[in-house]
């Protein structure tokens, strides 16, 4: 198979993210802890996001405008100004986390980068997307960055015969089976599953069957000798 | 002179967008009045916008975020929940406003898409500015769609290479001084303010004097006749 461009989720593929978000979840629920348990909390926040996701996109701000709703409603509006403020600081920080690639990620992308053109595809804020990359320091292994608002088999299609030579002749990279991996098949690309410990429950999916064009890799190390393998 | 490509602005340029901020400003005083004076909570709001944008860029969540924030430095943690709530409510009604083509948009782009490739150029959230063109119904009359993090010479000359035939080849319209004419000037590009009643301090910048591809058009209805004059 001919292989020209290589799609790469950014963030849980190249640095942490959901860990990150985990830290400030359990930062919420601390300051909540006076008015509900964690439990509640925990699933009042996802109902709230997941409502509030065709409005507020993804990423760190919409994430805040979301807990703070979550802290009014769980405590019919008696939560105090202070514990809003605390929240709209744990925001942030979350958006100043100095950012640290994964282990392996650096060897990984000099390599890929040598034979294939690597294009960055992720969802999120875009002014924080760009930040995270260009903070890095990965920033000049990638051909073209693509900051999209979902990422469905229509994305992949488009944005690998933007920058590459369609989307059969691309490998999706990342950690999510239902944005990276589902899709990028369904738009004839390979897809590479490099799993992260920690999933959103948003980003779940089952992972398909006997498929000719996706693997599971133990890390993102793993990567350039499967692409190369594919390439013949 | 060749020209291929038109980059045009969208809020405040295809559709209002200053008018919608400026309500809520409104809105925004009127909530905090019994705290603070017009001119007083204006400034402060100004103040922790600009020092936010590195941090939140542009669009409605970070404006959300930085009038919760405001409201809270400004009465000294003394604002009700109920007030925050109300904060909240508009800047969700902002990212679900109906959003109509200006005066003049409709007729203009038709008669520019038949000439030249047309490219829109925008800051803001990326989601709700995707969800802005659909709504206007003039997707179909852009060959492509760049949502930028900053509008500077580099991004016109990224944009216009990509989508285009190069900056010299391309002519850039909108309502901003500093952000839309400026840079593309820069770039060499040509350039066509298309005035809107309200500016953005933070968009303020003087006009060119004397230069050779600069224009001030009344309105955007004025817009194919003077590229087809450049054009030749």
């Amino acid at each position: 198979m001919t292989i020209t461009t290589i799609g790469l989720d950014a963030d849980d593929t190249l640095w942490h993210n959901e860990t990150i978000f985990r830290l400030t979840h359990k930062r919420f629920v601390e300051l909540l802890a006076p008015y509900a348990d964690e439990q509640a909390l925990e699933s009042k926040l996802a109902e709230t996001e997941k409502r509030n996701l065709r409005l507020y996109g993804y990423g760190v701000k919409g994430f805040t405008l979301s807990m703070i709703e979550t802290a009014m409603e769980l405590t019919q509006d008696k939560v105090s100004i202070g514990v809003i403020k605390q929240i709209l600081a744990a925001g942030r920080e979350m958006l100043t986390e100095p950012v640290e690639p994964l282990p392996g990620v650096d060897l990984a992308l000099h390599q890929l980068s040598e034979r294939y053109r690597l294009v960055l595809i992720t969802k999120g804020d875009l002014l924080h997307q760009e930040q995270k990359l260009a903070a890095s320091g990965l920033g000049d292994l990638f051909a073209a960055v693509e900051i999209v608002s979902e990422k469905d088999a229509d994305t992949y299609r488009r944005v690998f015969a933007r920058h590459g030579s369609g989307a059969e002749q691309a490998v999706m990279a990342g950690n999510s089976m239902r944005s990276d991996i589902l899709p990028a098949l369904e738009a004839g690309s390979w897809g590479a599953l490099i799993p992260y410990p920690l999933v959103w429950a948003h980003e779940a999916a089952d992972a398909p069957v006997d498929h000719g064009r996706y693997v599971e890799l133990g890390s993102i190390a793993e990567l350039p000798a499967w692409v190369d393998k594919v390439a013949g």
